[in-house]
C-alpha cells in the first residue's frame, strides 16, 4: 500500500512504477518520470533535490541519466540498476516506510516533483535505434495465412522453426495520442487485372495491429549472438503497440521483400515502459511448439508474459465498441526467444531498439488483433452501435489498445495507447 | 590544379572532396576530415586554427559541426551549406589561389591539419539512424528472379511500377575493413526434404552484394511525402556498399516477411561520402522504363550516377581475381525515385539515414555483383588462379569494391570498400 490514494483498478500500482518522458506546461523541457496512480513522479526534480540521497552507491553516482531527454542512459545501466532503482522507489513511496522523510513528509519535494498525470505530456520514451517487427502471434499467422493460401498451406514452412521477424522503421514510431493521416499509396484496385496497373489514392485498406512491444537496455557485440538463457537481461521493459497497416499497399508491394511503405507510415506505442522486473511473476503458459527447436531457441520453461489486452473503436459519431478482447500468451515465441534468433548470425542489439511482437489474436472471432482478420479478408463487416459498421478504418476512428496484467490493488498495466484517423493530407 | 602533388588517377582530386570521419595515433578523437589526394585535411583542427576565417558568414558560424564525431551536424546543415564548404575548400587546395595564405602558405597550419591519408584510420562516417534497402538493380533482380522462377516471372508484378525495397538493420553497418565472421545460422539443407528439419550452422553460401548507397542530409515532416524533383535536396552524398548476404539462411527464413538474419550481420561501406554536389553532371542514362509510372515517380529526365564499379576477390592464397565490373547505371531507378516512393505513404527520413541501392550488375556474365548470379544459383563455380575457384566464400577471402566517376586528373573517386571472411566464431 502506498501513502498515495491509488485507486485498486488503477494500472499503475506501487507493484508497477513504469518509466516514461514527460513535459509539462510550466517545463516544456523533457525529463524523466515515473507514474504512479493519478501521479506522475518528476525523476528530474526528485534526482536534483535530494530524492535519491537514501539510494545505494550504483544509483546516487548516476543520477544524471535522470536530467536526459530519453531513457536511454538509464537503460543503458542494466537491469541490476534498474531493479535498485524501483526497488528504491517503492519504498519511498510506500506507506510506513522508514524513507518517509524523502517524500511524503517532505511537503516541498512533493509540491515540486509529484504532478497530476493528466497534466503531463507524453513522448516517446526512447531514442529507437533499430525497430524490428516479429510475427509470433500464432493463430494471426494462421488465420492470415488461411485467408492468403487456404488452410493446407497456412503457416509457411519456416514458422514453428524459428521466428519469423522483419526489419521496421524506427523513424516513424510515434507516442501515444499522434494522429496518423491516411497515407496515400500504391496499390492495385483490381489484383485480377491485365495489364495490372496500380493507382495512387489514400489508402483504403487502412488496419490496426494489436502488438506488444520491448525495448532493449543493453545490447550485444556484433558477431556474438546473445544465448537464450541470457536474453531477458537485455529487455529494459515493454509497451504495447499498434502497428498501423495499409493492406491495400502492403497485398501490393510485399512480395518479394516484405512490407515496406504499407508500414512505415506510423506505428504508435504507449508511453510508459513496464519495466521487465516488474512483470517477472506475471506468467502463464504460451502457445504450445510441439515442432522440436534447434538448441539455441531451447529455453528453461518458464511461460509467456501474461497480459490482459483490448482494442477499442471509437468512431466519429462517438460509438465505443470493443473489438477485440486477448491475451499476449497468445504467441508462439517468447522475447527471449526473438531476441536469441534476432542475434543468432551475430546481429547486434543496442540501446533504444524496440522489438514487436507481431499481431496478437487469439482464436475467438473477438480475440482477433486487427481488422483483417476480423473482417475475413474484408469480407465481412463489424457491426457498430446505431447501424454503423466497419470493415477497414474510417476517417475519424480512433483505435484504442488496453493492456494489463495482475490482479486488483496490485495492477501492473500499461495504460493505453491510442491514436486517431485523419483525413489524407493533400499531396505536395 | 591543386598546389598539393596529387596523382592524376587518384579517385581523390580537387574535384571530389570527400568528407569522413577519422582518426589517428597522435588523437584518437574522432573527428571530420576531407580526402584529397594521399593527403586528409583535418577539419577539427583546420576549423580551430582559423582555416575558415576567408569563407562565408553562414558557413562561419557553424564550425562548431567540425568538433563532432560524426557528419550528422554538417549534413544537417544542408546542401547549400555542403556547397559552400566544398567550394571554400577547392579554393583553399587550388594552385594560385586567393587563399593561398590559409593553407599553402601557412606552414604551421599545414602541418598541423594535412595528414598522410595512409596514417589515418577511418570509422563510420554517419550515426546512421535507419537504413533502407531497395532492389533498384534491375539485372539483378531479372537474374535472381529467373533463378528461382523461370524467365517468365522473373520479374514480379510490382517491380517495374515501384522501386521495390526493404527496411535493413542499422547496428550492423560497418566501416571498410572491418572483419566480417562468418554467421551461423539456421538452414534448410535440403529444401525438397519431408518433413522440413533445419540446422544451425556456419552459413555455407556466404555472398557479396555490389551497391551503391546514399546518406540522407536533411529529412521530411512525418505524413510529408517528398515530391521527386525535390528529392536530391535531402542527399548529403553517396558510399560503396557490401551488403553480406547468407543466402542459405535467407531462402530459408524469407517467407513472407523479407530477408532477416540473412543480412544484418553485418554491411560494409567505404569510408568516404561523395558529396552529391561532387557527383552532379556525372551522369549517364539508366534503364529505360517502358511502363507508364504514376506521376509520384515522373522525374525530369537527368541521368542516373555514371559510376564505374569493380569487384575484387583476394584468396587467403593472395590470389587476385576481378570478379565484376559494371556501372551504377544498371538501376532501374533513380535516388530521387526512391526517396519519393519511400515517402509516399508519409515515411519520415531523417539526417543519417542510409540508403542501398541493392545489388547492382550489368547483363554480361562478368558483369555480376553477386556471386548467386556469377555462379548461377551455386551451379557453375568461378575459375580462379592456381587452380583455385569459388562458388561462394571462403574463410580468409577478402572482398574489395571500387568505384570512381569523371576523367583522369579529376577523377570522383569513392576509394574502396574492403572486407574480410574471418571463420565463424564459437557459438556462446
Amino acid at each position: 500500500m502506498s501513502w498515495l490514494s491509488i485507486s485498486p483498478r488503477s494500472h499503475f500500482s506501487l507493484a508497477n512504477l513504469p518509466f516514461g518522458i514527460i513535459s509539462t506546461q510550466a517545463n516544456v523541457s523533457r525529463r524523466p518520470g515515473v507514474a504512479i496512480g493519478d501521479y506522475v513522479l518528476d525523476l528530474s526534480v526528485f534526482a536534483s533535490q535530494g530524492g535519491f540521497a537514501g539510494a545505494p552507491e550504483q544509483v546516487r553516482s548516476q543520477l544524471a541519466v535522470f536530467e536526459e531527454t530519453t531513457l536511454n542512459s538509464f537503460a543503458a545501466l542494466g537491469r541490476p540498476v534498474h531493479r535498485l532503482v524501483r526497488d528504491y522507489l517503492q519504498e519511498v513511496l510506500r506507506a510506513s516506510s522508514r524513507y518517509a522523510d524523502v517524500l511524503e513528509k517532505n511537503v516541498g519535494l512533493r509540491e515540486a516533483a509529484l504532478l497530476q498525470r493528466c497534466e503531463v505530456k507524453n513522448h516517446v520514451p526512447l531514442q529507437i535505434g533499430d525497430y524490428t517487427d516479429f510475427f509470433a502471434g500464432k493463430n494471426h499467422a494462421y488465420s492470415t495465412g488461411v485467408l492468403f493460401r487456404g488452410p493446407q498451406n497456412a503457416l509457411q514452412p519456416n514458422y514453428m522453426h524459428l521466428p519469423v521477424g522483419y526489419h521496421g522503421r524506427a523513424s516513424s514510431v510515434v507516442v501515444s495520442g499522434t494522429p496518423i493521416h491516411r497515407p496515400w499509396g500504391q496499390i492495385l484496385r483490381d489484383p485480377m487485372a491485365s495489364p495490372k496497373v496500380p493507382v495512387l489514392v489514400p489508402a483504403e485498406k487502412l488496419d490496426l495491429e494489436l502488438e506488444m512491444a520491448a525495448f532493449v537496455c543493453r545490447g550485444n557485440e556484433l558477431g556474438c549472438p546473445v544465448a537464450v538463457d541470457r536474453a531477458e537481461e537485455l529487455i529494459f521493459g515493454y509497451v504495447l503497440m499498434n502497428d498501423w497497416s495499409a493492406r491495400d499497399v502492403q497485398l501490393w508491394e510485399y512480395v518479394p521483400l516484405g512490407p515496406f511503405t504499407a508500414k512505415n507510415f506510423g506505428t504508435s506505442i504507449s508511453p510508459w515502459v513496464v519495466l521487465a522486473d516488474a512483470l517477472h511473476d506475471l506468467r502463464a503458459p504460451g502457445i504450445a511448439n510441439e515442432t522440436p527447436l534447434l538448441p539455441y531457441l531451447q529455453e528453461k520453461g518458464r511461460g509467456l508474459l501474461d497480459i490482459e489486452l483490448e482494442v477499442e473503436l471509437i468512431t466519429a459519431k462517438g460509438n465505443r465498441h470493443i473489438i477485440c478482447k486477448t491475451n499476449s500468451t497468445n504467441l508462439l515465441w517468447s522475447w527471449p526467444q526473438m531476441i536469441a534468433h534476432h542475434t543468432i548470425t551475430g546481429c547486434n542489439m543496442q540501446t533504444g531498439d524496440l522489438l514487436g511482437s507481431g499481431t496478437i489474436s487469439g482464436t475467438e472471432p473477438t480475440a482477433r488483433g486487427c481488422l483483417l482478420e476480423q473482417t475475413q479478408g474484408g469480407k465481412t463487416a463489424i457491426k457498430l452501435e446505431d447501424g454503423e459498421e466497419r470493415i477497414f478504418l474510417k476517417d475519424g476512428d480512433s483505435i484504442v489498445i488496453r493492456g494489463c496484467a495482475g490482479k486488483e490493488g496490485a495492477l501492473v498495466g500499461f495504460g493505453e495507447v491510442s491514436g486517431m484517423v485523419m483525413p489524407a493530407l493533400d499531396l505536395f
